[in-house]
């Protein structure tokens, strides 16, 4: 009997810089607990852990990450494999590593690892729908359903149905401008690109070998003379570090013949921002949201999150204060997504 | 030949909660150097410690900082007095404490020692007129030259002019709402009650003897029973901690026969609060003001004072970010008025 079981694709990469002073080199954004007790990653891993329905997840990740990764594993994690990749080159080589260390006919689930989905009843219908049309040859982008006219996200454009909840993929547009949001809003047929992907491995490394035959066969040699380690699987460093990095949209999803969009009104989030973390945490009836200490006067709309320093506000509207780790960042609900430029963040 | 020197008593009082986190009750406003490398108080002795001009100093203050007072005499002081004040009774005991201790025909000069002045040509110039009115008995207080609407002081009506720059007081106005506060800066006929005064120790213990008798006795059964040890002179408790507590504008300054006003324009801020902090501070050409380390972007009309950590700042307009002692203080410029009712700053 053929295992129709789902491949969870966790990748766990970036920087991510914009939720410093949390967010920090030793200490990325998916190992944090952002959301409750614990942190996006193991809510990831939480989220695909039915033996019914998915397959051990193999995680994609950078060695650095390997002990924080296996410091949050499970019980229910015996099974779960990492790919450590010898060097960061985006997303295309860090699925095309986990393509082929899959069978040619297991059906991937690609997820950020960073990402909170509130409605894991929607994630759960969506994901089905999406493996349906993966198996039938179609390499799929789930498209998360906007409610604002965002500048921060790529658009996928709806083409043909391929039958109940699901389209072609007519147009992978990049981040536009705020003209262009507020028209796709209006429109009704663009949702986010979403970074969630379901395909079979063989199909994701046919068209990976047609479109980027470089990068598919500096993969395909380093995992050829890659080495196993228990749960670890190690590439071979030359040939992976010699790829070029590049997005899965921009390397393979773009010029794809199959590409599908799955829409899906799943409370998503990619927690892109401590204003983009205050919406998904909520708030009190005056907007206010407190994590640690805080004392709050005559304020609206106002996040504090602080590990330790009592933090006091009086007066303010849509500002965010963080405290963590003898650092200290106020920013305007607007300028949290400069935050990554600041230079706390860049390791200054 | 007589002593034509002005006696400087400095007022030691008040609990600064508007300046927490920085104004603590055992290191209280006084005694931080909130502006340049000494503290308020050090600024106050400097501005009253040329010779020809001044006598030394004499100090009215609480027990509980005597140590703070001593720790900052410099080599000017040496024949500095401390009056310390058995128990807190607001300004008219503190003043007429001072003024028992000195012989009658004393000109007094009473300045808070919380206050900063940044012309000291005016300052020394408004001093020598009003010293010159008290000698000829008048009680002189110190009228600041309004530069805006100012709801949080008193204001003094200007009467009778009593030759160049001098009037009588007509009226002591308590603290207006706005709409009076416009009115009274559109007048031109209105000052401040800064809370400076001039007159010699006889005129302003006869005043209390005519207007507050008890208090009156009361101060000078405990200046009789107390004792000189050193520098420092302690009233009997009992009888100091028996008087009822009044500012020297009610009990004296608005019932007087002979009050006076010498108007300043002397750059004076009482630095009641962090905004006004803030004001006295300057700015770069943004409105930013920055003590310790912090690192703005896109900010406008920010103070931020860090006693260590680095505090990062995006965005924002009109704010004052506070880090002391491991407190952390995030106010609006409008709000700071406020921090005086924090829980922090009431101890809690």
């Amino acid at each position: 009997m053929t295992d129709t079981r789902i491949h969870p694709v966790i990748l766990c990469g970036g920087s991510g810089t914009r939720l410093w002073p949390a967010s920090t080199p030793a200490r990325p954004k998916p190992f944090l607990p952002l959301l409750g007790e614990s942190s996006l990653f193991q809510q990831t891993l939480a989220r695909t852990a039915d033996p019914a329905l998915f397959a051990p997840p193999l995680v994609v990740a950078g060695g650095a990450h390997v002990g924080l990764i296996e410091e949050r594993w499970g019980a229910g994690e015996a099974d779960a494999r990492i790919a450590v990749e010898p060097a960061a080159r985006n997303t295309a080589p860090a699925i095309a590593l986990a393509a082929a260390l899959l069978p040619a006919e297991a059906v991937m689930l690609v997820c950020p690892s960073d990402h909170h989905i509130a409605d894991q009843v929607a994630f759960r219908a969506a994901t089905i729908r999406a493996a349906g049309l993966a198996r039938e040859g179609w390499l799929v982008a789930f498209g998360i359903t906007p409610d604002r006219a965002e500048t921060g996200y790529g658009y996928l454009k709806r083409g043909t149905p391929l039958g109940e909840g699901a389209w072609r993929i007519d147009q992978f547009v990049e981040k536009p401008d705020q003209a262009r949001a507020e028209a796709f809003l209006a429109d009704g047929q663009y949702d986010w690109n979403g970074g969630l992907f379901a395909f079979t491995a063989g199909a994701f490394m046919a068209e990976l070998g047609r479109q980027r035959p470089e990068m598919a066969a500096l993969v395909a040699e380093a995992v050829a003379a890659g080495q196993q380690k228990g749960a670890l699987f190690h590439p071979a460093p030359a040939p992976f570090a010699a790829i070029t990095g590049e997005s899965v949209d921009y390397a393979v999803m773009e010029g794809a013949g199959h590409a599908a969009m799955v829409p899906a009104a799943m409370g998503w989030s990619d927690i892109g921002s401590w204003r983009a973390l205050h919406e998904a945490r909520g708030s009190d009836a005056a907007g206010n949201y407190v994590a640690g200490r805080a004392d709050l006067a005559d304020s609206r709309n106002v996040m504090v999150d602080s590990d330790g320093p009592r933090v006091s506000v009086v007066g303010l509207d849509n500002v965010i204060v963080v405290v963590r780790g003898g650092e200290v960042l106020v920013t305007s609900a607007e300028g949290a997504q400069a935050v990554g430029r600041l230079p706390g963040a860049r390791g200054e």
